[in-house]
């Protein structure tokens, strides 16, 4: 880790415009780039995680939090405490399944697509927001934790909420044991 | 303009890393794109440029500023008013030139660069921020005033600070009585 939590802070918070409308300059650069949506959400996801690996140090050295003990733990701290410094909003989480490794992340509002009205009609499979996706498996890898992150669901393609699915997958010796 | 100032504001920040991390993305992805710096950087300062057109508002809005009544009152808006509001940094502004249309913005501690060590040898001339010109340059376009904007000095490039030259162009009216 590179900070102390008991450090004395700087100011870490921009305005979040800049930070959207940045954010659409690189989506724009990507599409122009790759004329496949798909190669555009890959490109997204990777970049992500190369952020995820790195912000996961500022997050605890900032949140202080400590270990969680459970997938849905887990899910929470990234709902209430991760999305609430970085993003500024507080998703809702839901476990969407009976075997407890599959969340959901809720957010009525999507803080990313300010600016944005709706995909343009040639871009229809685009995930626009992919770096999120990214930036949530890249920091559970580095806690351990491997996890599928994919949007489920998407306002800018008409759903009535944005939904990203975490699936929290089986660790190594839990397969070794279930051999 | 989108928004009244009156309207009560929504909770317009975010955290400066995630920023940081997803403006560095950007100027990776530009350095794969072009093989020369000078593409990199103008590719930067045209994407400022969009965001500054789109960025005014938002700032005329929220800072519910006066007209400025001089180059000077406008450079000193742009440090302790837009800097302030957006990146949480307020440069220090001196006038470089006799004719009073000349300002540079002097920043000892340059935000977007917080996780940049150094730029690498091969990409010596890339100006890193770039895109903070653009943004300049497009917002004050906005408000009727033509300005060149580009970085004079570079912390990234060994410079001791970070200095960005505003120079505001005589607007075609003087222009003509000139003639």
């Amino acid at each position: 880790m590179s900070r102390s939590p008991g450090r004395k802070q700087e100011n870490h918070k921009i305005s979040r415009e800049l930070f959207v409308l940045t954010y659409g300059a690189l989506v724009a650069q990507l599409c122009k780039d790759y004329e496949k949506d798909e190669d555009v959400n890959a490109c997204l996801d990777r970049m992500g995680y190369s952020i995820g690996i790195r912000l996961i140090d500022d997050f605890l050295a900032r949140s202080a939090v400590k270990r969680c003990r459970s997938y849905s733990e887990t899910a929470d701290m990234i709902a209430q405490v991760a999305f609430k410094m970085y993003l500024g909003v507080t998703p809702s989480v839901s476990c969407s399944s009976a075997t407890g490794n599959e969340f959901s992340l809720i957010l009525d509002k999507n803080p990313l697509v300010d600016f944005v009205e709706e995909l343009p009609a040639e871009r229809a499979s685009l995930c626009y927001c992919n770096l999120l996706c990214g930036v949530i498996r890249g920091a559970l890898e580095m806690v351990h934790l491997a996890a599928e992150v994919t949007f489920l669901q998407d306002r800018l393609k008409g759903d009535a909420v944005t939904e990203i699915g975490i699936t929290f997958l089986r660790k190594p010796e839990d397969r070794k044991h279930r051999r």
